[in-house]
């Protein structure tokens, strides 16, 4: 089963933040506003997102873009492309 | 007897929920402002909706967009395209 | 006397909804924030709502769409194009 | 004296109420949200306005719309051509 | 010294009431949200201003637009275009 | 040290007030709502404001508009070209 | 690791305000609503935003503008293009 985000969307699942400890970028659970990182599962289908993400890409998106989701009881994000802040080039 | 929505809707029924369970995603009844799962059973007459979307498409939509409609005591919704936020292929 | 709309306007006559349930909807008169039918009188002149709709059609509106008119003391809608969400095909 | 309308404006003199009654159209007073029948006095300079009205039309425009002015003591509208709901043709 | 008004604004010298009764046209002072009389003293760049006002007309403009200023202790307003509703030709 | 603003800013140092009496314009300080005067000090970098506005240009700015900006203990202003309102040609 | 803003963004490291004083620039710490200085670490992917900044520019920013992001337990923002007021040139 694979959900594929319609148009300009991207399919984000939010990466564990202790985790990113080692890799540099700490962004604490407590600060409900902030930007918060994840890892792109699906691209949509639109031209535009096309040519600026790929599946695997780590990106930084606002915390209040998209729309949440739950497959296999773990949370997703659906995210415009315009909520994306940032990419992390490891 | 059709429903035909006009421009870039659809209409869409649905899904029941226990039934997704079997094929990986839950998205509970009580959460009020996640985007639901439903059924394409119409689309709209744009080019755009026909080229993106069939008869038959599993679609994720947010739960705020689009209209209710009710049909033979069956409640429909009436969204637009803008608002399928994924499709789900099996 | 005509009343004929400007631009993507329609004329509207809500349906009586009693009659509607023989022909499979049924949209109680309680639900006010649902769309309901009605059918169309008379088209506007734009290009746009001629080659989409036609005197006669049946169509589901948004209901809080459109502007409120009496003609001899039965009320009919002036509605803009874009609040029609969907035509019913019998 | 002439009042000339700038662009996409219309000056229009409301009609009187019981009048209207006789030609089949009666929009109470009371109905505060209501469209209001007038008699086109003066339209803008735009084409626009020029070729889908002309002086001595009856149009249904919308209450909310328009600015109020008082000429010799009778009250009249000018009303954005977009505020205009509908023609009467009789 | 000059005030030149910057883009589509124009410079207008509220018209004193009284003088305009013998003229046809009384808005009273009063009514706080109704359209006002004015002269047109400085125009401002555009094209667009350019063509359709002239130093010395006499304009009806939406009470609530513009921006008041006094110069030698005289109010004036600089007021967009767009909140001009009509000329007065007399 | 330059300030070079971004795009269709100015660069603004508001004018003293008590000066400009013998030129004329008198703004109250007290109308906290009023458009006022300052001197440009910069110009942006768009061909748009380079072609209206030169450096020592005198103009009457939206008192909203802008934003605040401190250098060497003396207010600025950072005022994007719509908000300013007029020029002051002496 | 590097960040790499999306489209118009740029990652901004703020400048302590402390090191300004010396070259002029004042923004107090308790002007909450004031733009603010920063130095460019990053600049977005759009034509646009690399025509006009370079990385090490410093910028002063609308200060509600753009979004905090914490690395190695230092702050930075993620702000739009539209949001740089201005370039500082020393």
């Amino acid at each position: 089963m694979q959900i594929k985000p319609c148009g300009d969307r991207l399919l984000i699942e939010p990466t564990e933040l202790q985790k990113k400890t080692e890799s540099g970028i700490i962004i604490p659970d407590t600060a409900k506003e902030k930007p918060i990182l994840g890892k792109v599962i699906e691209i949509g289908t639109s031209d535009d997102v096309k040519s600026n993400f790929a599946v695997g890409d780590t990106v930084i998106y606002a915390k209040y873009g998209g729309e949440d989701i739950s497959i296999n009881n773990k949370e997703y994000k659906l995210v415009q492309m315009s909520d994306i802040l940032a990419k992390v080039i490891e």
